[in-house]
């Protein structure tokens, strides 16, 4: 006898351990940014088989990696019969997160996860054709890495500026521009502020085919170099924003570019990276996987490279929104950073979330993106 | 000793019984209309008692409202605190829909409902301010009954139009305009239809002040009447689109307005209702404080008067979406109107949901969306 049908919904079992990382799949509201519904988490997840629910497993991320997928190409199917751009559009919006989120935890196979990364590039430029979005996308080279980019301007609006402020935006270990960092960067552009998004060295497009730059302050300069030479941009007023890893990387930018910033926001990120063999088994991989590296003396080594140590002073203001549980990067670094730097320094601390916070994304997401906003207007004397 | 901390979740037996309207809670990704994140679930559900875990309870419910009212005032608080037009009008969005929820299902005290639901609309309003959105809001009287509505024109895009097609948008039981309505209408408006939205006798602002109207028909013969005063709406091409009880309202304007409206959609609707004491519990109470009702014999009473026969013909073009296994309004007397109409009444069902399809929202209000909009193209002739 066939089973009753009923209406798709995620496993309890699968809810139990899924359920802290919903909020990074739901994200963040945005208009242009790909984006997934709940119902696509109910139908892409159902009846997902009981005895592959390990969330250590290549084997769970492999039968995710397919559900997603599957349901990235039923968006697909959907986007070409549909017969409006705003179906097409919002379909292929659909279709570039599915897959995204069927690969962001999927290593196995570097070459399928390149390819599926660059379907998500596919899908969200089609998204976007008609629209009155004013992005532009190039790529350039840094050493042998191409670095692919978007640059987006806001929309025209009352006050005209003659030369936008800007934020350039970072990725972390594993999301893509064309999800996470687009939904940020709309938050800035609502409030007049350009926004540069970029793949660099072992991030998006480039993750497995190259490693994370050791020194990623070196890929910063030469986009800060690019900007100069933008009419549209103002390089006076230039912030940068990092996400989980990338808001290492936002210190970093803080602390060897800071000169050149007029703020750095450090979502979730931190001086000093948990011991690499304390981290979750699936976490390892991600790490590995970014850095291109071996085994757990190597990672660690690589960890010990990338600790920054604490200064007494910053060339620049770094706000720093942190979960007291972060596993990955310790709080207690962070909050002798701000020990030292003070008011150059705002530390907002959530004593319930763990890493990047991820249940008052809207929240913080609204004060990060005043905060910059504040930090890049005009001073008026 | 205190309970370690740890990131807010939806408490998994929570989960096991509000599963099936998680879809309803997220909705439809939409740019204006009010919407909440997966955080504010996990953060207004977190630690929810064990004991008033029964959706058939009205203290279930009490504890629900208590719990999103708490966190829709803490977007209000952000609102305010927020220093920026985009953060003000994000959290204001936010606000409006965590006092919908809060209330969606609440039905103990009628005063504090409709204060409520006044304050979803005010926090809808204010989300608008300084928007570019081409919207007019005001109200006329249906008798007795004040009518509140908004029409919102398309933007004006490189082809404009001397004036637009425009469809009429109606609730369901339980739904707000500013919430679900809205989401919605977004989809016409991205096709260069314009928009009237209303909250009719009984719905939205007047659910449990008066009951919904049982010629609803005569509300919508008196939009239209309105509708025919706007220079900027061509009343020649009128669609109706109605959502679950609101769907039931688009087959009964199609029946007997049917030759003023170019197209019909009716998500979820049917000619008849299931049987008033096989509804579940809080449903019952839905239909019961919609229309003002007493006991179940005059319920069914009601419910017999609402009944629709099927007609061999039609003056419009209906198009139903319905899942098979809907238990309110059965899938069996829409196919037999699908039997009897043909081309007249194209009918998608999806055979493993239930009342209006959640999971699917997304993929069909696409497809639903370009239908109607095929239906108000200028003709070419």
């Amino acid at each position: 006898m066939k089973p009753a049908l009923k209406p798709a919904r995620l496993p309890e079992p699968l809810y139990r351990l899924c359920a802290y990382f919903l909020p990074r799949l739901m994200f963040l509201r945005s208009e242009h940014g790909a984006q997934i519904h709940w119902g696509d988490i109910a139908i892409a997840l159902q009846d997902f088989p009981a005895e592959l629910q390990d969330l250590g497993s290549a084997e769970f991320w492999q039968e995710w990696m397919q559900r997603w997928s599957r349901l990235g190409h039923d968006y697909v199917t959907l986007a070409n019969e549909s017969c409006s751009v705003a179906g097409a559009s919002s379909a292929w919006r659909s279709a570039a997160a599915c897959f995204h989120w069927a690969e962001f935890m999927y290593f196995s196979d570097p070459v399928w996860k390149t390819q599926m990364r660059q379907r998500v590039k596919e899908c969200f430029m089609r998204s976007l054709e008609h629209t009155e979005l004013s992005l532009c996308s190039g790529e350039f080279m840094h050493g042998e890495v191409r670095i692919p980019y978007y640059l987006v301007l806001p929309a025209q609006k009352v006050v005209s500026e003659t030369a936008w402020p800007c934020v350039i935006l970072s990725n972390g270990l594993d999301s893509v521009t064309e999800v996470e960092v687009f939904a940020f960067a709309e938050q800035f552009l609502a409030r007049g502020i350009a926004v540069f998004m970029f793949d660099g060295p072992g991030q998006g497009i480039n993750v497995g085919c190259n490693p994370i730059d050791m020194q990623f302050e070196t890929v910063v300069q030469q986009i800060i170099t690019r900007l100069k030479t933008e009419p549209a941009v103002d390089t006076d007023r230039l912030g940068f924003f990092g996400i989980s890893f990338g808001g290492y990387l936002a210190l970093r930018v803080a602390r060897y570019l800071g000169q050149q910033f007029q703020a750095v926001v450090n979502l979730s990120g931190g001086p000093r990276l948990s011991p690499y063999v304390t981290l979750p088994r699936r976490l390892k991989e991600d790490f590995r996987y970014a850095f291109m590296g071996g085994d757990a003396i190597e990672m660690q080594n690589i960890f010990d490279q990338l600790a920054l140590t604490v200064q007494e002073q910053s060339t620049t203001d770094i706000l720093s929104i942190h979960g007291a549980l972060d596993d990955i990067f310790p709080v207690a670094a962070l909050e002798d950073m701000h020990q030292a730097l003070g008011d150059q320094h705002p530390l907002k601390v959530y004593p319930s979330e763990a890493h990047v916070c991820l249940n008052y994304i809207n929240q913080y997401s609204i004060e990060v993106a005043d905060w910059l906003a504040q930090k890049l207007a005009k001073s008026v004397g």
